[in-house]
């Protein structure tokens, strides 16, 4: 047990050091990695599945090619653990913490790293740009993509194709990573076509292989795998002579098993020499070599918590979330009504749709990674008489605009989003943050957006949100735990008024906007202005776009609006309500507090929070300094942010500043 | 000569209509409606070529389907006169104007349209969504798509094709109306691959085609055109017993020939029988029948102004435009620097890209029409040490904000978008106005918009955008004819400033922030309200991301803040603005003027301008309410919106209302 690494890994501080290794140490070194991920990912969460299928393919990969001169790019990137440990990063103690590794590729860490970013589907494209780069430049460099399956099914992975199987001079080496799986079984006519390819040199081994595949019984989307896998499919199919990637072009190396080094050095230095463009295609078991993950067929241990290293199970198990109040609303909600169907982007069971699918199973669509369809799709299930829930990652939003404006809200559909993780997620750095939404979809004409406060919220604007049929409407809502109830005390138009100032101040200080779940905070920055002798109105809008009608008259009887948002602050909810009150000729002072415009590093949610000041304590005093500096009553203030405010110096708020 | 319809075409009132003609009637009606396209669209401008590509394909799909039960859908929808003709819609005397039928399928107009939105690819989605709502509805009626090839090389299709594909009890017909080029000749793999794609029971007529394909001499692209149809391609390849889709799992029929109205029927009909998803291709030419056409290699008379229909010449000669401006510039640029290379999406020549690429053929790069791989393929090539210029409609760059955000923003790259055709573009509807971009690119952290005022700004501002190595760069512009040059008469920070007010005013009254082209109707603006006695400075910040440091300062010198922006008010550039004077603790009114949030009704731009109350005489009318306001000055005036204003009530600008 060497949980810091063994004896062969302990000694390997470049991927150089590779090439001394004979075949007896690098079967320990595989060995060694695994038993470093298995203990180091089970006292800090993060990706586990992944990295244990990749383990004799990233060895490979560094002994043939020669990085960081030859580039070595991985899609997506939660697979680039086993890349990390080879190239001189073995210490995961604070892996995905403040301070410690990424839990991603990041180019701070190593010029070993390319793309730092975790959406899928994106490395064929990078791939295809330095090939280029490449050439134009002069260089023999080498550049190898390696692409899941899975990531094989999103848009962008299509266009790249169509442009890398042109350019016959261009090397470049695609690597699939064919575990038949992503986050869960691949869904779509590629992985069919992935089960049918051509054998070269190995077709024997392969039809072994594909009877066990055969046999595998996923718990979800079983009987769609079984006709990808084989149910329709004879003997013949499986060694079809023509294989799609030869049709567009592209050279053809595989299958070839994942787990086999000397097979793997082969096909990759074959590759290596070819001189245009090549796939690769390896077949990995993810999660191999660890009972737990190879014993859980829905995702194989894809990403997880803390666990016990021997048995896989959670440490600690966690408390009511945003995403299972949805999921089990959404089992509600479909019995009720015939028309309601679900689409998911490969992520049935993160977004909280494992019920649903269950329940109603020919009403639910999981189209791949490929949010673009989930979208655009969407608006045809609706124009089709039907209401489509579409649950993903906030962050992943950002892959459909096109669709969300032009084919669903241009054609008024009533469509529902759901986007969960949204605001400051932490762990998963900067990509994973769901801090654009409520910006990017200010600008869709007629969309409106709920942003429930507590689990009672989820519940009642999901239903409001559904019964909405000539727009698209969102619901979104962090990540992880709910936390309890936020009652209202009143109402004003559709806004719910969280706290009202004692009933004898005729005119309050401050206007509180209050969105989503940022109420409590709200609410204790309230509490601290009370302490200053400031009063003020807390109100949850419930629905942030449009801005409420009656939000300009109430923000008119205050003689300050604050808004709290955990978005970027840039075209958000704060500057949406200044907008509506500008229209409304209340010229009122306004601060609009939120999240900086700029990309996040990895840390907890609650450090990443205090770091840009999106906490109760800086905002209570940013806005104290604000009424100060109105009214004249706390002049001369000690406070240094205060201070700047009274002095009306272009301070911009800690908030604001990056 | 039957400009308003021939004998066959006039009695068609409905595609039922269709049904009584016999095959001598049909071909007569063929000609019939090519000889009014060529009339009509001469006079009105609009898309020529693609339609004249299509008269047999669309005849045939209404007499096989029976719309607006089936759903016959279009893939971007500048195809779709002849559907039009044959749907009750035969008045082309306002094609495109105000009032008039709109150059794109328009729900408003017909039940028997369905999409409306010119973005390419999406149709299939469209048509799953459709298909799936018929399932759970229990419904047997038809979906039927036609796609052209150019639009399979975007990634939507992709992902469509690979979830269509699974479901084998759902009756799909998709027609790919294969005329080999898009815009221009389609580029990539798959242009490729339909080529060789096998024939079932015509394949003598289909290889006599291909070489007469092989003959072509296209302008753009030759080399890669050839080893794609047919220098590296035996005769063997060109009856390939695999296709690609069939490896996806679709049934495909074809090719067939795409003017032969009882071949094209016949296929359609087995198409229809089989009740699964089934390809159909079709091969056609695109200006069919219309000699100018035919012999225009380059684009086919795609889209056209108004030309005299027996020769194809433009009638009027349009002077210097902002395209063809940006395009002499690149080719100056590219003599400079070798590091600069070039990416259009299919729309080499439409961009201006064309003289960049017959100075530089290995230093530009056509993607297809696949918006998300020019942006990340231009992040790989940043990585590789070029400077990539991706030039692009505005509308279109929606497609890639997660690109631009994950792949070049978060990665530093110094990439360059150029954005042609932004702001109100009038008669291509509501999808092709560019009003989305400086809102959409406000949120991406690190990049910078410039929005050039004339042709010198332009020149100068892509020279300093493409200086810029570690952030992405945009430079927007309008469409059309430029205007004369705006010349500075002073400078604060990197701002210009167009206009001063006597500077014997130590403090004047409206401090107006124009945005790019709109500069001459800001100084109109001006004009109007220094003959209201209010006095006003003018800046154009040139760079409109960040907003500029000295701005707030300047603005605080004034009593109002008035921004003028051709694009969607909501998160756009005065929003911006407005939150640097709040995070600069400059708390001045401020009215912010641009397009407002909704979409926009085909007209020319200028009447959707005066529509939006975006012109001189509204801005100026508002403004005055507001400084009359302010201090009193014009109390009681007797202009309605002014009064508004004055009353302080909450009467939303015009520009603003909707």
């Amino acid at each position: 047990m060497a949980g810091d690494g063994g004896e062969v890994l302990t000694r390997i501080k470049g991927p150089r050091d590779l090439d001394r290794l004979g075949p007896e140490q690098l079967e320990q070194l595989a060995g060694e990695i695994r038993t470093f991920l298995v203990e180091a990912v089970s006292r800090t969460g993060g990706h586990l599945g992944p990295n244990l299928g990749v383990v004799e393919l990233t060895i490979a990969l560094h002994r043939v090619f020669h990085s960081p001169q030859d580039r070595v790019l991985f899609d997506t990137g939660h697979q680039s653990y086993v890349h990390k440990l080879l190239t001189g990063r073995q210490d995961f103690s604070h892996l995905r913490a403040k301070g410690g590794l990424s839990g991603y590729p990041s180019r701070a860490e190593s010029e070993h790293d390319v793309i730092e970013n975790s959406h899928a589907s994106t490395v064929l494209g990078w791939a295809d740009g330095l090939a280029k780069a490449n050439q134009v430049r002069g260089k023999d460099d080498h550049v190898v993509a390696v692409i899941g399956d899975g990531a094989l099914t999103g848009g962008m992975a299509w266009e790249a194709l169509n442009n890398i199987a042109v350019a016959k001079d261009r090397p470049l080496v695609i690597v699939v990573n064919d575990n038949e799986r992503s986050y869960a079984p691949t869904i779509g006519g590629l992985a069919d076509h992935l089960a049918t390819l051509r054998t070269t040199d190995g077709y024997e081994r392969f039809l072994a292989r594909g009877k066990d595949l055969l046999e595998r019984t996923p718990v979800v989307g079983k009987p769609l795998y079984e006709t990808l896998h084989g149910a329709k499919k004879g003997l013949k199919d499986f060694i079809a002579p023509q294989g799609m990637f030869e049709d567009l072009g592209l050279k053809y190396v595989g299958p070839i098993d994942g787990h086999d080094l000397e097979a793997l050095e082969s096909a990759l230095q074959r590759a290596k020499r070819f001189g245009g463009p090549v796939i690769v295609h390896c077949l990995t078991e993810k999660g191999r070599g660890y009972k737990p993950a190879e014993q859980d067929e829905a995702d194989r241990f894809h990403g997880i918590g803390v666990i016990h290293p021997d048995t896989g199970l959670p440490v600690a198990a966690s408390g009511a979330d945003w995403t299972s109040v949805f999921g089990e609303e959404m089992v509600k909600l479909g019995h009720e009504r015939g028309d309601i169907v679900a689409i998911t982007a490969a992520m049935l069971q993160p977004v909280g749709l494992q019920k649903f699918a269950k329940a109603f199973p020919d009403r639910v669509y999981d189209v791949g990674i490929a949010e673009q369809h989930g979208a655009v799709s969407a608006a045809g299930l609706a124009t089709g008489g039907l209401h489509p829930v579409f649950a993903l990652y906030a962050t992943f939003l950002n892959r459909a605009f096109d669709q969300v404006l032009m084919d669903v809200a241009l054609h008024k559909c009533g469509v529902t989003f759901v986007l969960d993780r949204s605001g400051v997620t932490g762990t998963d750095g900067a990509s994973h943050n769901g801090m654009w939404d409520m910006s990017l979809l200010q600008i869709v004409p007629g969309l409106r957006i709920a942003a429930p406060r507590d689990a009672d919220q989820v519940r009642a604007q999901l239903r409001e949100a559904v019964e909405v049929d000539d727009a698209p409407t969102v619901v979104r809502y962090s990540k992880g735990a709910v936390g309890p109830a936020v009652e209202a005390v009143g109402k004003v138009g559709g806004m719910d008024v969280l706290r009202a100032p004692d009933a004898t101040v005729p005119s309050p200080d401050v206007l509180l906007v209050s969105v989503g779940a940022l109420a409590p905070m709200c609410l204790e920055i309230a509490a601290l202005l009370d302490k200053q002798g400031i009063s003020t109105t807390v109100v949850d809008p419930r629905w942030v776009k449009p801005v409420d009608a009656a939000l300009p008259a109430l923000a008119a009887r205050h003689r300050v609006v604050v808004t709290v948002e955990d978005n970027i602050r840039t075209g958000g909810v704060g500057s949406a309500v200044a907008q509506a009150l500008r229209d409304a000729g209340v010229d009122l002072p306004l601060r609009d507090f939120g999240i900086p415009e700029r990309f996040l590093d990895h840390a907890s949610r609650k450090e990443v929070m205090a770091e840009i000041g999106l906490t109760a304590p800086d905002i209570a005093r940013q806005v104290t300094g604000l009424v100060a500096r109105i009214d004249g009553r706390f002049e001369d203030t000690a406070d240094p942010a205060g201070a700047a405010a009274v002095g009306g110096e272009a301070q911009p708020a800690e908030a604001a500043r990056d």
